[in-house]
């Protein structure tokens, strides 16, 4: 678990006694509030604030149709009705504020979502601490797993459409269709090799951040090593640490965008090491802020499936069996087809 | 349709002769440069530039997938690729620049949408022109038909979910209910009815307009009435005008969030002004600059439905027909259920 | 004074008794939570909902500054040195819910800034009130008197840029320099030509409410006026109100932008309507709310002026005093100069 | 400079003939489209796209000032108008696209500017090429210097604020301080260090990419080390790699946002390498494409200096000379009245 670490960027924002507040108040969301979920190996998320709650979604629906309303039967099904029917605006007034420390690899999938405000710690004017992130030995199975399943199915993704570097791609196909008592496979997940791999991103990570003590002229107690010289700039000895580092930052943004950004990086397509932070984010924060707007958001996004018109059109076929549909007669490409029946639970 | 009001703001902007360039061009937007399409009375759309292709798109996803890709099998299946797996940001390379005339209340729903850049006429420094938006009678009618048989089913929108003012709509339905032989609906729909409504809308935005005119100190050939007097600022003399008045604007949008405009605007829930001209804007305009991107929009996203967990659940057992299912065992809501049976062209 | 009108669209999410929490919170904001300042005539800005204060943007600065900072010799001098130094981001730690009601002209303006979360009562599905804004006598002399001295002076605004259209503003000149005695000023300024404008506003928005009743098929009680006939919708009756009826909306923003907003609408070049809006703001709310960047905004934009290259160059040369200095070779227009020197207080 | 490397990104969006267009045309544009503009070690900028010019920013303006304004007195007076009163919104419609290649650590700074559309190289699909950021010894011993400097005078900044970790920066002022003969300053200068420094960069980089390619199963020559074995994913393998590597990604931004970026990094205040780039975009393309924009920002921003309410009020007495005004009787805290005599070219 984080200790000290992130103890430095900690302040009295947080009241050490409750006060009293007129404004919308979560008792979940209180109890929660300044806890470190901790996720991967050295990254946690944390909340620090949080504006509005289910109520103030609805108000907020409420001032749109004013005059005309007076009361609503219940604020649950009004809630679903608006998540459902694409109005989205009445989302945008609820608020959240979470602290997160997170790889750099992740922080830049993660900082690319451009509808958030954010105050990330800056590795020009403060120095980073000796923290990188290094798969569990599970996981790493599990990725290189699904690695091979990929390759040899081959059959979602970027893959059919891109022809992929061959000097990087066939031969691991190669590897896996050679293997027809799927040795090779077997082969990969020795944990053997993947103890090898997470301790060569071991030695280089810690190299490096030896280099980047030295340019910074320290020891290893944190002390100068030679008084009379000068360091490189930290904005400068920074460049010799890996992307698997970690960073930190609040990140600021409304229940909107957060259910965007949810729906796209807790998915399964998302790289696992987000996801982490994502489902977190999901089942430990917002499950606990707005509960009627999560089950809502679990219905009609995470858990739903979009049909296209050539989709719509196959199940409608489907279901009044009047006539037979195939791939050939469907009007929807290959990929579509196999997609679609993936969605519906059918043999393609 | 429209002549001179919209001229004095037209300049040399677009060359008068082509000259020589080598970004991307796309020859039927050349074609419909400087085009007033025409939209409701007095209204127009006009592209005044462009950036990009359905190519710049392609480029810009290969930019993500860098070494690891060579050559694209077909452009045309990438688009659709990255449309339906919600790969956005490619479609934010490229960029339109509208030039609008619309009634005030158009552009307030209009303006709502925060992704775009716009100018807008002033009316605190230039004086409106006597134009105002006045529906024609047929659209009226159907309109009207349209609201009887919304109050009569009364089956969606928001007036499930909220308790609509009794004194507004209660008589619209008593109206409609207490028409056995459809008397009712068939006196509301009487051209002279209609043409009163818009008799009274013309009425009151000339009157307006007078009104406007003797604050401004002005006569009815513009020039000033009385030179002992000073009028009013135009700022406040336009309080007078009613919101179906004209006002004009550019409007600078990405693809990707025109798109989202559009599956907004040009949806059968907007306001019938608003998407006229959403479907020339998709019509006349998208489908010409970038025709691949315009087909899959349809086929993934204006012909598309969404399909619940709930609601996949449902058409799963429909197409395998292993268990019946209806409305109570489904786990929908009775208006959700309605929904879907709806979608799939199913008795409810 | 607004009464019982707004009363509809208030909903308990405000609650009756304070709660416990452990969030940043600020007593002089719990004590005007849900007061309504009143604007203008009928309008008002109350406040739902904030979340951050002072210390809260400082948190965020220190995140930045991560483990090189111990503490801080003062918050009040960090936030005077962030925003001084346009380190903006702390700043958008903050956040502020406000319900507004506002003419449409007014709304119209507020929402052109882009950076807020907006619902705004509908006349799609509402009916409006039967308010709208007039300007009060007294306020609207001094618009016509700054009117007149702005046709003379001319000095400033668009008006040396734009040929202005001479049918509206020769007029003004020749009126104001026909008049040596003044006279032509004075009789602009006769309470009663004021009152006739006052009166024709007052006059056309009444009618325009009749009209609008009419549409819909009410009575001035409200009921249904004709029980034969189905009003017009409401989203084409609303056609016949001008720009001054009043509507509401939900506003949400953080601290950055809302000083943004408050730079250019607080400013003397803003409409007299909204500015007496963005004053409230800054006076009552963001005053009583983060009192260390309320004067630090004052003191850094609010009061500052800009230097532009050549500006500096010559109040460098004024300090001095070794080379005299004037328009001619300075380097600045004739515009720049005479901005330049009633900034600095001299004579031009 | 880059040769290969970047021309796998590359498309042929660009026509390799010119094409005729009716679109606004800047032919000094057109000879640098394309056109890679080499930065740092490995980068460069290059122009892909463009839409409007210095017109068409005038003529977005003139739609907001419609039928006010016949023509206008010069395009460019107009343009200083609007930039030096802050009327942003006429530059949001010309917009920039833009190939950048440059260090993951700038890349990072660069894209926390929100208000982009951008397309980055995926490490996850895509391994990186074996190209990473090395500061060359000038350009390190300046950057030194500068930082000496920095701790010696210790004027601005952050630091009078935090109180720095004495660990790192106490012995750098130390070494500073103790070398009354300047030796400490020298010392530090000397090429050795810097050339150690450089080479433990090089050190680093070097060996994380071995250790990149053996995780990926690839040999010095791009094929598979061995058959056996699947590598490690992509998106895992990039762990390893420092933030000096270079990345690739597509911009674009609207002028107003970019002048806005620009205002940020290619100000003295950011760090030297994201500069380098900003001052290419801005001398070598802003220059070429709105030439009259581009003055205009220089005299009105880049040039220009905020003076604060007490900063004005200093600035008057010293201009009249009435009174002698002093740091203890201006208002200002020592450290304001440091930086305004500095900005004034005056002795503190």
């Amino acid at each position: 678990m984080p200790t000290d670490d992130h103890k430095r960027v900690e302040t009295k924002a947080q009241s050490a006694t409750a006060q009293l507040t007129k404004r919308a108040t979560v008792r979940a969301m209180e109890s929660i509030l300044d806890e470190h979920f901790v996720v991967l190996d050295h990254g946690f998320v944390r909340v620090i604030d949080y504006m509005g709650d289910d109520a103030a979604i609805v108000q907020a629906a409420r001032v749109s149709y004013g005059a005309g309303t007076r009361h609503v039967r219940e604020d649950r099904a009004l809630i679903r009705y608006l998540l459902r029917h694409r109005h989205t605006t009445p989302f945008e007034m609820c608020e959240l504020k979470l602290h997160i420390k997170a790889p750099i690899f992740v922080a830049r999938q993660w900082l690319r979502h451009r509808t958030a405000s954010v105050n990330e710690y800056s590795a020009r004017y403060s120095k980073l601490d000796r923290e990188f992130y290094v798969p569990d030995v599970e996981h790493l199975q599990s990725v290189l797993e699904e690695q091979v399943g990929r390759r040899r199915a081959s059959t979602s993704g970027m893959d059919d459409l891109f022809t992929v570097n061959s000097s990087v791609t066939e031969p691991l196909a190669l590897a896996a269709q050679s293997s027809t008592n799927k040795q090779g496979r077997d082969d990969v997940l020795t944990g053997d090799e993947a103890k090898q791999a997470l301790s060569a991103i071991n030695w280089i990570s810690k190299n490096a951040y030896g280099i980047y003590r030295s340019l910074l002229n320290e020891n290893r107690r944190g002390n100068t090593k030679d008084p009379n010289h000068v360091g490189l700039a930290r904005e400068l000895a920074r460049a010799a640490l890996p992307v698997n580092y970690y960073t930190q930052f609040y990140w600021k943004i409304d229940l909107h965008n957060l259910l965007h950004f949810l729906s796209l990086r807790a998915d399964d397509h998302a790289q696992y090491e987000i996801r982490a932070y994502a489902e977190v984010i999901l089942d430990k924060i917002v499950a606990n802020w707005v509960p009627a707007t999560h089950q809502a958001f679990r219905d009609y996004t995470m858990d739903a499936v979009p049909l296209s018109a050539g989709g719509l059109s196959v199940v409608k076929r489907l279901v009044t069996k009047r006539k037979s549909v195939n791939q050939e007669n469907s009007g929807l490409s290959k990929r579509e087809w196999r997609e679609l029946m993936e969605v519906l639970g059918l043999d393609p």
